[in-house]
């Protein structure tokens, strides 16, 4: 069973295209990567593979689809003099100020959508799943899609999905 | 008009209770906080909340909730292997690489979950929102829910909300 597409361009190696309404899925999980990535990302999966992704069920069911959106680590002023107001940063050193300023990150400009869609009989040759990555909605080059599955081979005992539900 | 509440336990302050369906609701931005608090969080909020953010309204609807979400900052050692696995770490110096994980967070356990929900006639010497925190859905004490506003005040040109959307 395909997973429902849109009608946008699709990516040249799986035929995955950008999926309708995503940006309403559930939330996963978040997380950070560092330098040189140097992002702040969030996953979040259609309702068949959040219900896989909670009950722990290993492999996902055909027409899961996880999608990773990220953004530029930024640091807002906004929310900095908000958080140096509170009362736990009262009379505190300099040096303890600017750790705390330092692992502040708030989300700046998006990057790309990267997409994982599970079809077991289509994309058998990369543990079922079919990768792609879009960037102000155009699909990535063929370099990009072949890029993903030597990296999440090694998540193969959780189904190649490297993300866990935060609840 | 109220916002649809669930039966849990309400906040001592502002009888918010932990609305129901809200860990589906849709992701208005991420963001980390440094030491001593860090974690790594994420705003959710419910459809009518979320409309205003994308449009921009101010001030929000009776009837907005947004959510705030938080987890412990954690180190994936899967993740970490995956990461280390990709091209872009070839051939770089173990300080990098240090740099690199360094930067690299995971959500570990949650911490508590935050609600600001709006109701301008309720809420009037609040900025039209009342404030509640929950861990492990019991609500905390008074003196959590009137430490809000005070912070939330210098946000008053936004309706007294910080985050942004994240497109």
């Amino acid at each position: 069973m395909a997973a429902q597409q849109s009608d946008g361009p699709a990516d040249p190696v799986f035929g995955i295209t950008l999926p309708p309404g995503y940006r309403d899925w559930t939330l996963i999980t978040v997380g950070t990567v560092g330098s040189p990535v140097s992002d702040i990302r969030a996953k979040l999966a259609n309702p068949l593979a959040t219900t896989a992704f909670r009950q722990g069920t290993i492999p996902y069911p055909d027409g899961s689809i996880i999608v990773r959106l990220a953004w530029r680590q930024t640091m807002s002023a906004e929310n900095n003099a908000a958080l140096l107001h509170e009362a736990f940063l009262q009379n505190v050193s300099p040096a303890a100020i600017e750790e705390f300023l330092n692992g502040t990150i708030a989300a700046g400009t998006p990057t790309n959508v990267q997409v994982m869609v599970k079809d077991a009989k289509r994309y058998a040759s990369t543990g079922g799943w079919g990768y792609a990555q879009f960037t102000n909605g155009q699909p990535a080059g063929a370099a990009v899609g072949t890029s993903c599955f030597p990296c999440h081979v090694l998540a193969k005992s959780t189904d190649y999905v490297f993300s866990r539900y935060s609840p």
